[in-house]
């Protein structure tokens, strides 16, 4: 996520120089072929092109955004979770016992474990070393086995408490709290991947970037008759709006592609370490900070 | 759903050639005669027609895909209920008793039944042989009975629950946070059977699709006059973007149809499958692949 | 609800054939006089006009389908809250006991009584008939007394389950259970009552009429200087565009007002009787077959 | 709330007959001054001004109609929260005990006088009066003192239920569930003070009103050089739709201001009084009924 | 929060102002220019533009509201979860025993403290001062040490609930209660972390702001050519217009940013220690009152 409140001018002209210069050559040779070549430029109808690329595009990025603010809102769900667990463990079990005390530190970790994973899942990351830094080692072995490892994780968790049940640290009434809160963070991460697992229809990928560059292509040919010498300045312009909203559309529908326009998710998965580690008492981590503008 | 990036050119191309040669002849057809007979084309008021249909359309594209979304989510909600179930089963249930772990492997077994009768009844496919594969005989013969056979699956497990309570493997605060699942679940088939049996209002179905083409028909007799020998290019491209935007209502409509643009009932089904297998400890089927392009 | 997918020509034209007349006269009668007596009809701003109607029309259909969705999105929720009653309470109450087992049926079709209760009153019939049919005697005398009778009804279910707790077939946990549904019923009957007596505020009822059919009759006027010959058909059908999106409006903004275009009360209380019927082990009757193309 | 399906004349006219003079003086003084004097009209950019116009007349309306329709869904909910609370009360605790009947009475009547006094808290008119008649002198006193009011009758009624378990007249399960129907009936209320205490941000309530009366302004000066002696009517109207859009926003951004446009508060409370007197077997008055087509 | 119902002048002028005369000096000094030097202004695709931006607007506009009233129904949420953490604890916890009596007070003050924590942490203030005021000194030490304080004095509420329980004041159930209560409380203030540290993606910040002035700079050279010398007035109008509506998302866009546009934190930290304070009998101070026509 970018997080710089101006613009780095390398970054932006990086995306802008490409299409600026292609739609630039595109409208000065509509505009010299014009004056050069005795041909009589038909008005095509823009206005009704416009509009229904309009549809399009408006409806595009609202979903794109909302698939963006969605990952972002199922994130804080997580965040919110993961601390409501660890406040209930850490309070509910008795710190009397040594091993209830070694049983919250063992449940608090394993969340910790959990999102990290997930967060490599989500982007198709390797999870092996994650998990290990908070679980051990017999239980590594185990999780990896599984298709879903952070799903692995949650169901070890969802066990050890009933042992704290059975063992009669908690009773059944707080294992009901609990459980409910390991599904609200088993709605989250389900939430996620239906995010990651479903594209946006198909149609709604190729139809927007078809049309629109079909449209930048028609625009110095239905503008030239009337701008004449400014066809250049006026078309390059309209092109270059047109096809930032597309990009806007591309850049936010997949919030978990891990590209500097995805939700922050080592930045978040950091936030929970630390809040979850300071909830038992152990020495956090520094949160994570921009790297050049960019909160990963 | 499709899933491949690029367009498969055959598939596109199949959709898109039939309208594109209608207009495409149309269009011509048009040009031809008014440059044949000496007849004056009237400037018809495409921009407010164009208005008209511009709402018509947003308003059916968008109802379509919200339709397909929560067709979607609703399934999401589907996989993160029957985890929650299989977690806290094989949580609640103690190891110790023969009995107990075999009540644990025939709910979490049913639920798999569940959903694939559940994805079966909502495509209008026959349900047996998929119930048969996870469940008894004598509760197969019972259930088909039903006007709604998962449902009656559902109601099964809930009395199965119900009986691990009595016979003292949970205790009735535990039955409540299973119940509550079970709440979760028949929530989520009601919402995909309210998607399945509710079509968009008979309107947004007819008028759409009969003005959408109207306004086809009358794009080049309204262009002629000022784009001339262009107009079949102008106008067939107008069309088509049209069309394309009616044609994504249609295929999005109903997510449940079996068809290309469908949500994938038969994928998560799967993955619903593996994550509860591998969660009593059973040896779990592959994901499943898309086919050519699409999953399904 | 209409369940055609082909439009029944005689329906559809019943609703089209007299706007259309009443358009294409008056078109023609524009034309008409203005190459029979010499005057110039002004350019009007048909564009304002159609752009501020649109405003209105948009934001109108838009509301309209809403509370049409939200009508059939509570009575999902009706249906899956009383499939969790029924499933709910067959579950709880022993079968041993035969007083328990008649407690069972009571209150399951006593939840019959209250769905068809509930969706008599809200079209305004009369409820009784529907009642007797599942209610012993004495309750029906006294549930009519009641300004709202499902209300009651509900009361009743509420007060037999607190007797099956006294009476020990079920602990406080599972009351609690069941009264969560209780809870999520009211809410659906709640939400039913507040779209059947809140209609859409009076403004939105009016000016959208009112502009509508101004804008029709200056259509031609605006229209006829350009098109000449043409206008009688140009006019007549964007003015038949914009009627038909007015009719949309009126035909969706009340739910349940048991006309053709209603929510299928009728269909999904019967859904309901099946459904709880079944469970109960009793003889259902057949779904509900569309009559004509509508499923009521 | 306007229940009239016909307008009001006199009503309607009332509204209209203003601004409908006094922009058809403006119009007429326009157009006969173009004609009087040798003035060229420019030809203003009304398409541009209404777009940016559009937009921020689409938005207000939009916003006003959701304030005005979650105000009803919020007092819908508090309708349904207090039937849920009089079910479960009257259900729960025992018929034996003479006391534990007077607290039933006592809890049911207290939410009574609560909605009334949240009423007329969002109306700022005063609450004694309506207090009085539902609870006990020396409770009326007390709650007089609190800042909110209502939220004071809330705690007595959280307070007496916590009594009723101490009385053993339930348990500590049964307690749980009506404490969720109080934090329900808190919600509501936080929900209503939200819409009251927070304006429109005040950008929206300035500029629009702004903006529009400057395009009435403005509209017969652009489109006198095209209309001539059609002027009056065209910019007339157009200007009408325009005000009529800007005047809806006004009637509905505030549910709670006691006009006619306002959300029918007393009828819905007297809703809440019928069902909750009826369901302690008290006598209820009617239901309130519309006063010259206005429910308030 | 502005709560004016008038505007004051000078504010509206002191944001008007500045662009009003940036503007109106380009508008004249282009008409000038065109008037002076025999150059022919190209007709600019204004309307291309027009639609083009406002795709950007209308979105973030949209967007930007959605955060800000998403950010007051978050403290919405946190007043009434104060209030039901309240209202349960004063009736949970016996009167009897002091030290019960004592810790009723602790955990209401420990909200208070709470609230006015999370306010200065979203508003990137120094919290101390405000949570010394309600927590005793050890613990603010304690509190202090953590990297997100709210969350911190959070679990210690908590932790004290359980302590509660071991001494027998409450029971597991009223525990359960109280915890779904605090789960609501961390769900809305991540909810508002999420607003805080999630800007609106980066190209809704850059591309409006630059497209919006780009059009203000290109609108008189596409106009002058028709409006002549009422070229400053129309165009400087309309840019107004687009600038207003840029300037109203940037004031929205962050509800936590401590400026006049910003929802009101201060009232209604104010409102819950009055409700809180109330609750337990004790002093109250007065509510907040705008500071000229401002809401802090």
């Amino acid at each position: 996520m970018i997080v710089d409140t101006l613009p780095r001018l390398h970054r932006m002209s990086a995306h802008v120089w490409k299409p600026l210069t292609v739609l630039f050559v595109w409208d000065v040779a509509v505009t010299v072929t014009y004056y050069t070549l005795p041909f009589h430029a038909p008005p095509l109808p823009l206005t009704l092109f416009g509009s229904a690329l309009a549809l399009f595009l408006g409806f595009r990025d609202t979903s794109a955004y909302q698939r963006w603010w969605e990952g972002r809102v199922l994130w804080g769900a997580m965040i919110n979770a993961s601390r409501s667990l660890s406040r209930a463990v850490v309070s509910f079990l008795p710190d009397e016992d040594e091993e209830a005390r070694q049983t919250k530190r063992t449940i608090v970790r394993r969340q910790i474990a959990y999102v990290h994973a997930l967060r490599r899942q989500l982007r198709r990351q390797d999870v092996e070393a994650d998990v290990r830094r908070h679980v051990g080692e017999a239980e590594v072995v185990e999780v990896l086995k599984r298709t879903n490892v952070a799903n692995g994780l949650l169901e070890h968790n969802g066990r050890q408490i009933e042992v704290a049940r059975r063992r009669g640290w908690i009773d059944s009434i707080q294992q009901a709290t609990l459980e409910r809160v390991l599904i609200d963070i088993a709605n989250a991460q389900g939430g996620m991947e239906r995010l990651k697992n479903t594209p946006l229809p198909n149609q709604y990928r190729l139809f927007p970037a078809l049309f629109t560059r079909l449209f930048c292509v028609l625009l110095p040919i239905g503008l030239v008759e009337s701008l004449g010498y400014a066809t250049p300045i006026g078309s390059t312009l309209a092109g270059l709006m047109f096809l930032a909203i597309l990009q806007i559309g591309d850049d936010l529908v997949d919030p978990f592609s891990n590209t500097v326009h995805d939700v922050p998710l080592s930045a978040m998965c950091r936030t929970i370490e630390i809040d979850l580690l300071q909830s038992i008492g152990d020495e956090a981590p520094e949160a994570l900070k921009p790297v050049r503008g960019v909160l990963w």
